[in-house]
């Protein structure tokens, strides 16, 4: 990680960890951001089933090669997808990063709402239970 | 749904059954856009805590209720909050939306990467075996 390096200005280890703990909000803010459009998600599926041409990802949706060069360039940029270029083909496959820290989130989200269900559950047996 | 039967010309069940996918397709994108910011993560996590006033959340942030007002319309929009007015207090609360459909893409895109990757491991295991 070569930008907390060279933004280091107190190189403290708390500063090191504040600027990673900055960093990965950023990129959960970004992967959701980029996870927001369908057609991004249905690249994803696709390359699911294998790597693909820039052309190849295109052509399904009916896009131009810049449309679909701009979804890519969303998708890179969060790790989620790598491309490699040989010759004037660009090829596109999945990684290196997962959704597990977005996983993370939303699993933590709706357990919290479950709990909350269950506390209100327990209030309203307990008021069932009390003498009118 | 009201928009479902105002924009109904064919009134087929198929029809019916397009407009409710692209309806939960479009909540799918809105609601990935909504979390794409930490304040409105923010107040999700908040909101787990008990409801609260427009004021009562904008005052952590350091943020102005304008400002506030609009992550909070944000999130109503997609009906991961609920407000209600009374006299001049607006009050926030979870719900009546959870996030199964988001949570739902999200493993089956989690699972189809660990299927790859176990689909990979046998390929090199095959490849092993193989004489040189």
């Amino acid at each position: 990680m070569r930008f907390i390096a060279g933004g280091l200005r107190d190189p403290s280890p708390w500063s090191i960890v504040n600027l990673m703990v900055q960093y990965s909000q950023q990129q959960v803010d970004l992967t959701f951001a980029a996870l927001a459009d369908p057609t991004r998600r249905e690249i994803l599926e696709r390359l699911g089933r294998g790597t693909a041409t820039i052309t190849e990802l295109a052509e399904p949706f009916g896009m131009s090669l810049t449309g679909m060069k701009k979804h890519v360039r969303i998708l890179e940029n969060v790790a989620l997808i790598t491309t490699e270029k040989s010759g004037r083909v660009r090829r596109c496959s999945l990684g290196p990063r997962d959704l597990t820290d977005i996983q993370r989130w939303i699993e933590g989200y709706q357990r919290m709402l479950d709990e909350r269900l269950d506390r209100f559950g327990e209030l309203l047996e307990r008021t069932k239970g009390e003498k009118p």
